[in-house]
């Protein structure tokens, strides 16, 4: 099941520098994980905006929010879901 | 180089049934031969709207231009374009 | 898994009136089949607006669209879907 | 009475975390006595973000502002109330 | 109980005059003789637009929906309803 | 003369707890004098809110202004004023 | 007493033109009228737009809105109106 | 002096075709003049929309309106105006 | 040449009450020497806010640029302009 | 290609100054090198704001993230970024 995400990062700017290096470093192992496991499909950075675009397949909306809630920098991403479907006209079966 | 398009059906209620039709087809047909192509990338469907979500992988802003507004739709479509890079934490090479 | 809808009526005011009439019978035979069937779990009406708040039980994201676009009202739904997981602090297994 | 509520926790960064880990505590606390009570009919996490959708069965609007205003998160929680009623075409008299 | 109503008028400009003529009259009607009955409250109109901001006084939120979707202009009207409550400083019961 | 005005207080979540007590209490004695003398014709909180919607009868725009600038939580009010006029309908002379 | 008045003029355009003329001009009359009479003390367009900035100066806001919806394309008229006061650091008494 | 000019054109589906034809051929054509004339300094398409991105060189705000509500497509055009000045790290005096 | 200026005024609550006092007193100064020149045209407060509408006389957008940038204040001011032209319906020169 | 690109600068009120003062000093070296490099083709000042539209010429969106991403006030710039075409009344091949 494939649910478009947008996440937009905002990192206070008085938070430790130590503490931010690691949370990006943690964030980064993690997104890449997700993506070798087939679940992280599809993961794009916005031109201009620290933020990014991804599409996720899963086998539910529990678990995407597992993944989501369990994502090292999730107290500082402002999160939007939208599910999708097979497009009638799309020609391959991705969905 | 990859654009983010959000498209969004606004058919106006008293068009002519046999025009919307045709309109349709016509759209579909373009559609399949654009994915085809590599051009259209990914289509997706929102649930719960007659909206779509898509990628588009196109030479320029241009082409992409020329693609949209060349659609049999198009008069009708509410459009949204955001351009994509290739996210540091991506492991493919698909943007 | 459960998917919040948020409907919002728009009907053309110009639309003929028994048009109007059959696809609102056709609606609320519908609903009530899917809510006998578990299918559409909650339906409560918005106080002061012709729009209704729904949760849905349903096996993928792609029976929802589905279910919603079958709607005989669709064409002139507004529609929001927000997917909702089980909140930590819940006593019951609802979700 | 129904009324549909939703919160989001917006919990300002800076805040000590002994302080936040008791508010949460009790907050949970809180939460479930009143769905035992019946009070707090439903409680759902939204996917991806640190917000809830709920709705509370209360005698009247003074019952629920106690409610909402007497919850230890309170002070950072960012709240919409929507009425409800009885949908026409509802078969279960849940209202 | 009260709630705060804001009602919009949004009549289609090619309604048919004498339509719109006997909406309005009816409307007025309806709307003294819930004032009269210490149901409307308060009535005022919003300093140049066709909208007015009113308090309700009702026994339940079911009843304001009754009330609202009878009224003869609830088609064209648009409609926000907030719910009330006492507030702690209020040196009168009026809530 | 008749003024809707929606008031939302946001005070900071780091000010000092004996300021903002004096604060409170000193908000809360102003707004019921105003109501003896009154001025401040209604004062209702909003349901779930830390928020309140009044309605004020002063002489002009000015003394409005001077009222509103003059209470002592001011600074940290996000305030929204209505004219409010006679409505045609209404069968009491309150505003 | 002064408030700030801002217009936006949305004319259908499928009204007949001859209906439309006649509005033009007899709201230019009127407005001409009630600026010789102090009234309507400002009156500037918006650059690029249909729509208009204007100041009036008067009685009370029951007078305001008599002349708001007295003007003659009042119900093509999209209105806000803002109360104005004297402000501190101004040197005249314009207000 | 330079104003940035964002125009989305939106014409009703149901004028007539040889109207619009002839509307879109002027527009054109004053167009062209207007950049001859180095008063219409740039103008873009904005990808995947019926709407332009423009900056204009004129000598007064005044001169600004009388071109923009003189263009033939004028009152279908949503506009919206910005002032523009020199940027302190500009390198050419272009503005 | 004139503008149409709304500026609403932010001061963190955590800036030192000697700065922002000196501050006041400087904006409060150098308003009233632009309204001696003839600059500072009209400026009103809004009812209710910490916020004023302003109209400035320049000879060029540029001007207005310096003038609002030089403003001892402006760091901390939300400002929009909008430029203003004379109205085919205003019987005095004023623009 | 050509992008327009919105930037509106967000320093946070409490940064130290001298590392405002650097950032600003970097920012505007770098702005004037990506100038002469024919990449930031222009770059206006909105009047009355902090911010600045700008067009950037680049070989690809790829490029022009790398851009923005590199500037030394990213972390507190708000972007939008929008992709421009040629408009097919444009009398120049500018883009």
């Amino acid at each position: 099941m494939l649910f478009h995400v947008r996440m937009r990062v905002n990192i206070p700017h008085d938070l430790d520098a130590d503490v931010v290096a690691k949370l990006k470093s943690a964030e980064r192992e993690r997104a890449q994980q997700l993506q070798r496991d087939g679940t992280w499909r599809h993961l794009w950075r916005i031109v201009g905006q620290y933020a990014n675009i991804s599409v996720f397949d899963v086998a539910s909306a529990d678990q995407l929010h597992e993944i989501l809630a369990g994502l090292p920098l999730f107290p500082y991403l402002d999160i939007a879901v939208t599910p999708l479907t097979r497009h009638p006209s799309a020609i391959s079966d991705e969905t």
